[in-house]
Order: structure tokens, then C-alpha cells, then sequence
């Protein structure tokens, strides 16, 4: 609430629709508007309408894209015997940016969660199988977060790709590298240890 | 960086020059975007412009305003003998919800803050000595946060008042009510030691 403005009491409003924005923050970035330049606040109102009318998702693995197929997918480059399963767009960025990986990637837009009435119907993997079987993929690396939901969607998958001629794998769970023992929790703990491998 | 749409990074970009907003913030407000009806992104691309074309500083008090005078200084029965200093528009709201302050505000945008280049002439001050001695304000309440930027600030709006037949007073520091001794910190105890009030 801004007193004496209902425009700015609007727009905190519309602010704090968006995730992760509460009424204080809402406040600021409303305020901030005010006290930009025109220019720039045009530039704000138009590409919002700009990512709203001309980014869409990849038809083969539902990445961000602003055609019909993303950047990875029309990328002739790059092999389709890998497939990374990512959670959002935003991850695919953390792996081009180790340099390390270059098959191409399915991105589920969430995770199964049954307490939020999250079920597979929900995540973008309806043309998986199918298109792991007409690309000959190898191999599909699950790379959801390590976490309850993270894991329940990586056996999801699995189950989905079973009897198909194709590995299905998971990131590797354990130290962080450079962490300190001191301060790893039990269940990293006793993950590194049940998988720990040969000098 | 979302890899694969340039308009979504842009958008990124964009929502990380607003205050508090680091990269993932931005990337999750920028997907909030591009999953939004097209309608609510619209409105929100019209409130934005709406509150930079329409919501001004109010030519009294500098709060917002969307006319030239706001809704406290155009209020007939508001009194002019109390003037309420403020550093933020929002912060009119916090004592408004008190329901126990009838005069009137000046809103300063900012705290001195030498550290930070913030000197008198970036503070909206300028009106308040001629409109105290013209409205015959009997007294202007500081209501700076008790930090080291507000206290310089109350104290220069005080050097800017003397001489004039006002008193300058600022909000009582010590223990918030309901709190804890135990959780209190050295300077909040020391100072509501020294300004104890007889039972």
C-alpha cells in the first residue's frame, strides 16, 4: 500500500503477484519505477509484451525458444546419443557454461510434487520415449535437484524409458567439491560414502 | 543468461537494474513472465507506464501524488501545527495505519549520506522552513529510522529549523514493545536506560 497513489498501490499490487515478492519489496521496485527515466520504463513495459508475444517452447524439448525449435535443438552440432533432463530453462545455462556437454536437453518445467498436486501430466515429457527412440538417444541424465521431489521425477523418468535400449543416469550426489567434511549433512555424508570410488 | 532466447535475457537484465533483484530473482521473475496470460503481462506493461505518466511528487510535500497536491496536503481537515518528516513515500503508510496522526508529511527521498555522495540539495527539504513559518507549524517530528544516516539527517533537519519558532522532534528509541531485555542490543538498552520514564 502506497498512501495517495492508487496507480503505484496497482502496480505494488501486480509486483507482488510475482514469485518471490513480498509487500516490501513490491514497494521498492513500484518507487524505483517512479523514479526512473521514461525511457526506460518503455523499455520495461515493451519487452515484457516482446517475451510474452515471441518466446515460446522448443516444440522437441520444450526449452525457451523464439522460433519453432530452440538453439540446442536446430543446432546440427550436437549429438542426439545424450539427452540432459533439466528442471527449468534457467538450468540448461549451468551446463552449456561447463563447456562439457553437448547432446541435447528436455526441460520438464517442474517437478512431481503430490503435496502441490503436481503429477506427470503436469511436466513436459510427453514426447520423451518417442523421441529417445527415433534419435537412437543412448543415453538420458537426469539432472533434477537431489532433493525429495528432485529424485521422485528421476525414478518417473526412469520408469518412463523403461524397455527402451537406452541408460538412464543421474548427477553424481556427494561432497561438494572444495566443501569441508566439517560442515556436510548426514544424508551427503552417507551418500559419499556408500559411493565412494577407487583412488 | 536464459540460453536460447535473447528477449528473455534482455527481460533478465532488465528486472536485475531494479533495486534488490540479483540474476536468479530475475530469471524467476522473467519465466513468471513468459508463463503469465497474455492479459496480466498487459496490464502490467500499461500500470508501469500509467504510474511514470501519471503518479507525481506532490508540490507541497514531495509524496506521491496524481495531481499536483497529494491526498494529505489537499485534506481540508488535517492540521498544518504537525509536520512529519519521512525518508520513503511508503513510510506515510506506517504511521496513516496509527491512526493516531492528523498533520501533515514531508517526504525527504533519501538520508544524508556523505558515503554514499548523498548530500542536503539530493534530499527533497528545499520548502520545509518556508512552509513552516508559513503555515505556522508548531512542531516538525523526525521520523528517520534510528540509524546512523537518519540521525545525521534529524539532526540537520533541526540545524535547517532553528531559529524558527518550531519544535523539532524526533521518534523515541528503546526497548520495541513486547520484546525481549535478552534479545535487546547494547545501544537500544543503553538508550532506553537514559530516557527512562517515570512509572
Amino acid at each position: 500500500m502506497i498512501f495517495g497513489s492508487p496507480l503505484l498501490t496497482r502496480l505494488v499490487a501486480l509486483f507482488k503477484k510475482m514469485p518471490g515478492l513480498g509487500e516490501k519489496s513490491a514497494q521498492r521496485l513500484a518507487l524505483h519505477v517512479l523514479r526512473s527515466d521514461r525511457a526506460a520504463v518503455e523499455e520495461l513495459a515493451r519487452t515484457l509484451l516482446a517475451v510474452k508475444d515471441q518466446v515460446v517452447l522448443c516444440e522437441v524439448c520444450a526449452n525457451v525458444a523464439e522460433g519453432p525449435r530452440c538453439v540446442v535443438c536446430s543446432d546440427p552440432r550436437r549429438t542426439d546419443e545424450l539427452v540432459c533432463v533439466v528442471e527449468q530453462p534457467q538450468d540448461i545455462y549451468l551446463f552449456e557454461r561447463t563447456g562439457a556437454f553437448h547432446g541435447r536437453y528436455q526441460v520438464l518445467h517442474g517437478l512431481l510434487s503430490p503435496i502441490d498436486g503436481v503429477g506427470p501430466e503436469d511436466l513436459k515429457l510427453a514426447g520423451l520415449a518417442s523421441r529417445v527412440r527415433a534419435a537412437g538417444t543412448r543415453e538420458v541424465i537426469v539432472a533434477t535437484n537431489p532433493t525429495l521431489e528432485g529424485d521422485a521425477t528421476a525414478l518417473y523418468v526412469g520408469q518412463l524409458l523403461r524397455g527402451l535400449d537406452v541408460r538412464v543416469t543421474r548427477l553424481a550426489r556427494g561432497l561438494p567439491v572444495g566443501s569441508s567434511l566439517e560442515y556436510a549433512d548426514d544424508a551427503t555424508l552417507g551418500r559419499a560414502f556408500e559411493a565412494r570410488s577407487e583412488l
